[in-house]
C-alpha cells in the first residue's frame, strides 16, 4: 500500500467524523484536523450564524441579502483603503477609503497568484489546479471553465437569485466557459483580457510597449500567425443564459484601439449601473458581479483622464475607478440597497511588476507581485461590507482564501444546501469569523499555493514554507515567519526546518492523499467563439490558425 | 575664482533679499530659490500665522503652548498608527494610534540615518555634518555636542520655558554636551546608548547577542580594552543645570544587567510622569522631552513582558512603549494640559535591521534602515497633535526634515527671535503648512541626505537622486521616483539622468558653494565624564585606558 494512501485510512479513521456524513460538503484533508479540535464550538457558532442569518432575513422581507463582487485587477496589500499609503504614494481613493470605512478589511486574504486561477477560486469555490485551470491564456486558446463546475452564480440561482455579469472574465473563449453559461442570467464580458486589449491594440504597439509586437515590416518573419492581433480576436460578447450571443461595438474590418478601450470600460461602468438599477427594482435577492479592466491600461495614447501626483498609468486609472465605485456606492444608498447587500471589494492578485514603476504600483508592504508565489503575488486588498451584520471599519487577521467567498456567500445567501457534494470543495465557510469579527472563529489556518500546477509554498500561522523540490530535503527549505518578515526575507531554515520543513511537507502530503479520493480533471477544450452569432470574418480566420496550430502536432 | 564661489555671488546678486537682512535667520541655498519665488504668499502666511498663535496665547492665559517631545528609537514608516499595518505584523499599538487620529501625521518626515545626528538636528536646527555630528559612537569616545550650539531648549528658554529632558540622549559623553548643560534645567539621561546597554551587558553576553563579545576565556585575546565593558562604562546621570551630576542606581563593582535595563526603563516612565506633573503645576510654559530607550532591547533573559502575536523582541518592547505614552496621554488629560500643549511623537531613523527578523520589524514600505540612505533608513512614524490648533487625522505630504522641528517648535514658542542669526540654520518654518494643513505652504522640497560626513542623496519633489561619485557621470547616477518606486529598486536615470542627474548635481554645488560663506565646524573634544562626581572607580579605569589609546598615535 502506497503511503499516502495509507495516510488518508489512517486519518479516517481516527478524526473525519464529517466524512461519513454524506450530506456534508467535502472539504480537504486539513479541514478535518480543525474540524476534530474544534467541532463543538463551530456547532455553536453555527447555531449563532443561523440565528443571525434568520434574523437578517426577517428584517429583509424574508429575503436573503443581495450580493455584489467587485474584483479589481492587479492590486497590492495597501493599494485602497489606508489614506496614509496613498499619500506615500502620490494618489486618492476617497470613495473606496469611505467604503472601507464602512467595511471588514480581511488583512489576510489570498488569491491565486494570477486572474484566471483566482477567478476560477471565487467562482468555483475549489482550488483552480483541480480542473487544470491555474494558468493565465492570452490570446486564443481553446480552453476553459468545464460545464459542469457548479458556480456560485448556480448555486445562488436556486435559492432564488438573480444574475448578472460585467466586464472582465477570463476563463475560457470556449462557449460552456462563459458567464451567461455558467450561471448568470445576462452578461456583457470581455472574452480574453487586457493582454489583448492593451497590449497588442494598435496605439500601444505604435508606443512600443511590449517588446514582442512591432509595427513595422520586418522581412525576417516569415509565420503571421505568431503575434497576437487584438483586432482579429473576439472582443467584448453579451447574452442571457440561453438566449444569442454577440459580439458588441465591433464591425467587420475595424481595429481595436485606446479609445475602444476607454469605450469598453465606460460601458461596463454604465451598464453595471443599469443592471443594479434593474435588479434593484425586482423581487430577488441579486448577485452582481462588476468585475472592471481597470486599473490595467497600457498606452497613453493622448487621452486625457483624472491626474494623480504620482502621474503612473495604472494609479490614475485607479483614481477613475474609485470614482466610479463612489458613483457606485451612491446609487447604491439612492436606490435604498446599501442596508441589505453585502458588497465585496478586492483585488485579484498583487501587481504586475512589468509596468513597474511606468504604472505607478510597485509592490511594497510584501514582496513581488503577479505570477509569483511570495506574498506581493497572492495579498490583496479585500473588504466586506454588510451594514449592521458585519463590523464596519473593521480588521479580520484570519487567512481567508478566495475560495472561501463561494461557501461563506452561499451561506450568507441560505444557498449552502446546493453547493455540491460529490467533489471536493476548498472553500471553507467563514461565516461565524465575519459576522462576529472573531478571529478565532475562523476555519481555516493554512493555504496551499499553487503556481499553475506546482505547489509552490504553504502557510500555516504566520509560517511559511517554500517547498522543496523534488529529491531536496525539507530542512533547508526557506521558511519565514510573516509577521516579523513579511518580504520573505529572512530564512529562519536552519532554526526551525527539521521539524517546520517537515510538518508543512505532510501537510502537502495529506492534500495529495486527499485527491486520490478526488482526483483532479482537465479542463474542457472547445473551438473557440463557437456559438457566437455575428463572428467577423477576421476573427474566423484567426480560429481556423488557432486550430492549424493546435492540430499541427497530430500531422 | 572658484566656479562654487561664482555661484553664490550670482546667486546672491539675483535672488536673495533675505539674505540681505541681518536678522532674519540665515538658510541654506535652496530656501532662497522658493523664497524668490514664493515671497508674497509667505508673507501672507506669516502674518495668518502670527494671528493664529496670538489668538491661542489668548486662549491660553497669555502663554505659548507647552511642548513635549517623544522621539522613538529606530523605526520605520508605518509601525505605528495603521492599524492595518499593526496587523499585517501581529502586534497592537492601540494608544499610539488613538493619538494619531487626534493628530497630523506628518508622512514625510525625513530624519537622519542614525540616532546621534537625527538628535542634533532635533536639538540645533542643523544639519548634524555642520559641527561633525553625522557619527554615532557606542563606547567612550570623548566628544560631543559643542557648548555653543543654541538648542532648542536654550531658545524656548529665552521665551520663558521650563525645560526637562528624561531618557536617551546620546549626543556626547562630555560634560558640554549633556542634555542639562545644553538648556535642560533638569536631565536624567543614559549617558551613551543602546549598545552599551542591551548588546554589551552580561546577559546579552551569555546569549552571544554579538559575535564580536565573548564571555569565554580565550588564551589568543591578549588586549582586554578591545571589547566595551557596559558595567565599567557611565551609565544613568543626574542633575539640574548648574548643580551636581551623578550617576545613578550604579554602586562600585555592580554589573549591568537585563533587570538593570529594565529598572532604567521604568525609571525614565515613571520620572516623565513625575516632571510632567511637576510641570503642569507650574507657571512657565514647559518643554518636555521623554526620549525612551525601548524598544530597542536586545535579550529575552527570562523576562516577562507584553506579548504579541509577533513575539519580536522589539515589537513586544513596542507594545510597552505604546502602553507607557498611553498611560502619559491620559495623565495629560487628567492634569488639563492636553488642549495647550503641542506633542510631537516620532521615530529617530528606519530599523536596525542587524537584528531583523528577530525584533519583528522589518523595513516594508521604504527600503533598508538605520544607517542606510534610502528612504527606510530616514523616513519614519512622526506625528503632531496640537488639539483645535493642527489639523487631527490629517496627513500632511509635505518634505519636513527632523531639523524644521527646531524652527517651527521655536516660531510657535513665540521663540523665534533667539535662533542664532550668526550661523546657518537648516530647519525652515513649517507653521504654515501645519496649522492650515495646506501643502502648498511648505517652505521645504528637498532634504540633502547624508551618511556621515558624505552627501549620498538628494530628494526634491517625488525624485530621489543618488549622488554620484567623484569622477562619476550624473547622467546614469540611480535616479528614482518615490510615489512610483518607494523601495529604490527601478532607476530611471537612463531616461532622465541627462536633465535630473545635472540638476540635482547643482543643487550640491549651491549647498557646497554655501558651506564656504558657513564653513563646517568640528564637534568639542574632551575628557569623558568629567565632572561626574561620583564615578565609579572600574569608570575611571575605563576613561585612563580611553585615554591611552586616544594618545597612542602621537607616542
Amino acid at each position: 500500500m502506497k503511503l499516502s494512501r495509507l495516510l488518508v485510512l489512517m486519518v479516517s479513521a481516527i478524526a473525519l467524523p464529517a466524512l461519513a456524513q454524506e450530506d456534508s460538503i467535502k472539504h480537504d484533508a486539513e479541514f478535518y484536523i480543525l474540524q476534530a479540535q474544534h467541532a463543538e464550538q463551530w456547532a455553536q457558532d453555527d447555531a449563532a450564524v443561523d440565528e443571525a442569518l434568520a434574523s437578517f432575513r426577517e428584517s429583509n422581507d424574508g429575503k436573503p441579502p443581495n450580493i455584489i463582487s467587485v474584483l479589481i485587477d492587479d492590486l497590492g496589500f495597501g493599494d485602497m483603503g489606508i489614506p496614509e499609503l496613498n499619500a506615500v504614494r502620490g494618489y486618492e481613493t476617497p470613495n473606496i477609503n469611505d467604503f472601507s470605512d464602512q467595511a471588514m478589511r480581511m488583512v489576510r486574504m489570498y488569491t491565486e497568484p494570477s486572474c484566471t486561477p483566482t477567478r476560477v477560486a471565487q467562482m468555483t469555490g475549489r482550488l483552480p489546479v483541480r480542473i487544470g485551470m491555474g494558468d493565465t491564456a492570452v490570446d486564443i486558446a481553446g480552453f476553459g471553465l468545464p460545464g459542469d463546475e457548479v458556480t456560485l452564480p448556480e448555486v445562488l440561482k436556486q435559492a432564488g437569485y438573480s444574475t448578472s455579469h460585467v466586464g472582465k472574465w477570463h476563463m475560457g473563449d470556449i462557449s460552456e466557459s462563459w458567464a451567461m453559461n455558467q450561471g448568470f442570467d445576462y452578461a456583457q464580458m470581455a472574452v480574453h483580457q487586457q493582454g489583448q486589449l492593451t497590449i497588442f491594440n494598435d496605439d500601444a504597439i505604435k508606443e512600443q510597449v511590449s517588446v514582442a509586437i512591432r509595427d513595422y515590416d520586418d522581412k525576417y518573419t516569415l509565420d503571421d500567425w505568431f503575434r497576437p492581433d487584438a483586432s482579429a480576436m473576439m472582443t467584448v460578447i453579451e447574452g442571457e443564459t440561453g438566449g444569442p450571443i454577440r459580439e458588441v461595438r465591433m464591425e467587420t474590418g475595424e481595429r481595436w484601439n485606446a479609445a475602444k478601450y476607454d469605450e469598453m470600460n465606460q460601458v461596463f461602468q454604465d451598464k453595471t449601473m443599469e443592471e443594479l438599477e434593474r435588479l434593484a427594482g425586482g423581487k430577488e435577492p441579486f448577485f452582481l458581479q462588476y468585475w472592471p479592466m481597470i486599473p490595467l491600461d497600457n498606452t497613453r495614447a493622448g487621452r486625457d483622464g483624472p491626474e494623480s501626483a504620482n502621474g503612473g498609468l495604472y494609479v490614475d486609472k485607479m483614481q477613475l475607478l474609485d470614482k466610479w465605485l463612489g458613483d457606485l456606492f451612491a446609487r447604491m444608498d439612492e436606490l435604498g440597497v446599501a442596508e441589505n447587500t453585502i458588497v465585496v471589494v478586492m483585488g485579484d492578485n498583487g501587481h504586475f511588476t512589468k509596468y513597474s514603476p511606468q504604472s505607478g504600483f510597485t509592490p511594497m508592504i510584501f514582496r513581488g507581485g503577479k505570477a509569483d508565489t511570495t506574498e506581493g503575488g497572492i495579498r490583496v486588498d479585500a473588504f466586506i461590507r454588510w451594514p449592521g451584520m458585519i463590523e464596519a471599519d473593521g480588521l479580520l487577521n484570519s487567512i481567508v482564501h478566495v475560495s472561501d467567498l463561494y461557501t461563506t456567500l452561499s451561506r450568507f445567501a441560505g444557498a449552502e444546501q446546493f453547493i455540491p457534494r460529490d467533489r471536493l470543495v476548498d472553500g471553507v465557510d467563514q461565516s461565524a469569523a465575519l459576522l462576529f469579527a472573531d478571529e478565532s472563529k475562523a476555519r481555516r489556518d493554512h493555504v496551499i499555493i499553487y503556481s499553475v500546477a506546482k505547489a509552490e509554498a504553504i502557510v500555516k500561522d504566520q509560517l511559511k514554507l517554500k517547498l522543496p523540490g523534488p529529491g531536496e530535503s525539507p530542512i533547508v527549505a526557506k521558511f519565514f515567519d510573516l509577521y516579523r518578515d513579511t518580504r520573505e526575507e529572512y530564512s529562519v531554515s536552519t532554526e526551525v526546518g527539521a521539524w517546520g520543513g517537515q510538518e508543512f511537507v505532510r501537510i502537502l502530503g495529506r492534500h495529495k492523499a486527499r485527491k486520490e479520493v478526488f482526483p483532479d480533471t482537465a479542463p474542457a477544450y472547445g473551438v473557440p467563439y463557437e456559438g457566437i452569432e455575428n463572428i467577423r470574418p477576421e476573427t474566423q480566420q484567426a480560429v481556423e490558425a488557432f486550430i492549424v496550430k493546435r492540430q499541427s502536432p497530430q500531422q
